[in-house]
């Protein structure tokens, strides 16, 4: 017997149908013997109908009200889900946020977890009743609710398994796991097994949308086993016995990796922009003079290149950032033109940033220059590089995207043996 | 100053555009100075929506889970129009039944209210902030969201009405006042000004659909001043002022009404049934033998008519009951044929009641007899007549309903002069 969270995205619950199948999926799990917490994202499309029509009231519309009018389509579905349940046998109840409760920040619109009490939910579970939690939401010290943010459901359902001290959270998606790499690209790519906190982390806040980056941080931070698989495969096909292994992916720590490869993945991140300030005077604080003013600006600045000036006195600085902040960036750049002192502005947009993840690079020396190597040899150049711990970065022209995701998919061995 | 209470039902808040208008209203009350709280229901059809989803979830549905989904329904429409008002410059902020809160029993579906703290409402009047209330939801002691059934949107404005002690209840719907009658029967039906609460109660319980019976039966039993009044009316166009008098019907106690008609108004309902059990033995405990298997069943036995016997051993009983509850009353009667003792028996349905209702009766002799003989005058028979204190009504065939109405609103000079 297993303590286990289940959470289904909006396509999951997409409409009685579905929500069927996934009272299915939950009747499995507690079939098999296992503890079980549901949490649910709104049927897919209700949360963009509420938000047009908060929007629609005004666009500055109050967020605390906006909550309150967004979270109603979480608790549409966990009711449905609940009589869905309850239809086939299986004791359930729902549970918004402001009921267990998700205690959060007042961050209005992106609130953080702050506190759950998970002591109701586990006495119920030794009653074999089953929780069915409406995802997405909390409530604030006001007593109002609040909404974690898009993809928020994902951090609930981490949340949750934390505070019930889950075996494991089962993401349910619609995907069978996480790739090492984009499979509309490389055919080859293949389901991992297991992936390490760590470079999940560095997968998803590079667009691997399988899921929300701050519900990796959460399951990193307490620990919770988190198991990303399909919620389209057919729930009585699936063995959930104590011993079955199912299809999917699991991430954990990496101490629970025993065979760690020295590359996990190669993910991609399209629309980045690329400004170059030439000739900027190179003396303290022209770092700060350039970016204090961008970070006041929100805009979201990524990899940054100094170069080596010639003479000591002039350098060149470029730095990468989201396509939809270049037109924000470039007003603000052009209103401290003279307090930074540049000669000349120079900016592309529509570049993609290309990077290869593995918690074995920490171990293992050359790694990046392997890439260089076969970038180069396939005629793509590299506008700039930037590495961590466990991941190094190029940004590339974005016709080359397909070329450079295969060739060094390739070339770390990651391409499947029978495609 | 007055303190007022707002209520708009889903017609009135059935798109934005709408919500912007009922927003205008509500603008207009705190521009002349008024504290104001605004009652709404679900945008229409969003109930209905709802609704079906639970059933189709399951036809035996748990009352908690579809109390917490349909309430959202409400949950949307408070936070849109606390939205409109800001954006008009209106303070204004949404609460749900939880979060006030407005304390029922635990009737899931059909809650009652059993207490409201006004408080925190009344303290942030005097701060200027309008409070948005969604309509027909409560909480429970479990902490679970009930609802009070159809129409209770009508009583949870009136029981906030009672808890802030407010000056008045304003009712805002399709129509613009109670009538004397139905005008889609007889044109000449006119606006009362005002009428008593136990007048309106008579005329809601019997269909005119104006307002929820028990939303009336509240404002009687705690006094709330409960105005009635179109919501289709151009905000710009009245007068909110303290002198003004705006167009509408005022329910009220019986003394706030100054002149008394004999008849304020006459009602009808529709889908009527009649049973009659011939030859019924003629001694005591005859009718708990019949009604107590019938009120067993749920069935709702409106008039009942006991034909006095010939010879003290036989009797004739007659009674009615809605059309909905005829299969199975006659199920519950043939199951106690044996135990009842009658000969035969007889029924019909798709009957008409007609009503004639006004507190001057009570001080009136011979208000019935004019309508007997007006009725037969027209060669309209009468299968059945009951009379109360302030009431009477009478059993007739359904083609004669037009011209029962009609006549009756003329006899009684109820009609308009100038039409």
């Amino acid at each position: 017997m297993a303590r286990l969270v289940l959470k289904f995205g909006g396509t999951s619950v997409a409409d009685l149908d579905r929500i069927r199948n996934v009272a299915q999926h939950v009747k499995r799990e507690v079939d098999a013997g296992h503890e079980v917490a549901v949490v649910v994202s709104a049927m897919s499309g209700k949360t963009n109908e509420l938000v047009a029509w908060a929007r629609d009231a005004s666009p500055m519309h109050d967020a605390r009200e906006y909550d309150s009018i967004v979270a109603s389509g979480e608790q549409v579905t966990a009711g449905l889900l609940a009589i869905c349940l309850q239809a086939i046998g299986v004791e359930a109840r729902s549970w918004l946020g402001w009921q267990i409760p998700i205690k959060t920040d007042n961050a209005h619109g992106s609130a953080r977890i702050k506190d759950i009490d998970g002591t109701e939910l586990i006495k119920r579970f030794a009653k074999g009743q089953v929780a069915v939690i409406a995802g997405f939401q909390g409530i604030a010290e006001d007593n109002r609710i609040t909404t974690l943010g898009r993809g928020g459901s994902d951090t609930t359902a981490v949340a949750i398994a934390a505070a019930v001290k889950a075996d494991r959270c089962d993401i349910y998606t619609d995907v069978d796991g996480v790739y090492t790499t984009d499979p509309r690209i490389q055919p080859k790519a293949q389901r991992l097994e297991k992936i390490s906190f760590e470079e999940m982390l560095e997968m998803a806040s590079l667009g691997a949308k399988v899921l929300q980056v701050r519900s990796v941080e959460m399951a990193m931070v307490h620990g919770v086993k988190t198991f990303v698989r399909s919620s389209f495969d057919d729930p009585k096909s699936i063995d959930s016995s104590p011993g079955a292994t199912p299809v999917g992916t699991l991430i954990c720590n990496e101490e629970d990796i025993v065979e760690k490869e020295v590359v996990t993945g190669i993910a991609y991140a399209r629309d980045e922009s690329q400004i170059s300030l030439r000739r900027v005077p190179d003396k303290p604080g022209i770092s700060a003079a350039i970016f204090g003013p961008l970070a006041e600006a929100n805009v979201n600045v990524d990899m940054i290149v100094q170069s080596v000036s010639e003479d000591g006195s002039r350098t060149d600085m470029t730095f990468t950032l989201p396509d939809g902040d270049l037109a924000r960036a470039l007003e603000v750049l052009d209103a401290e033109r003279e307090a930074i002192g540049f000669e000349l502005i120079q900016h592309d947009k529509g570049l993609v940033k290309v990077s290869v993840i593995g918690i074995g690079m920490r171990s293992h020396a050359g790694v990046a220059s392997t890439a260089f190597a076969a970038l180069a040899s396939k005629g793509i150049n590299i506008r700039a590089i930037t590495t961590s711990e466990i991941k190094f970065s190029v940004l590339i022209n974005s016709e080359y995207t397909e070329l450079a995701v295969r060739t060094l998919h390739s070339v770390y061995g990651l391409d499947k043996v029978s495609a």
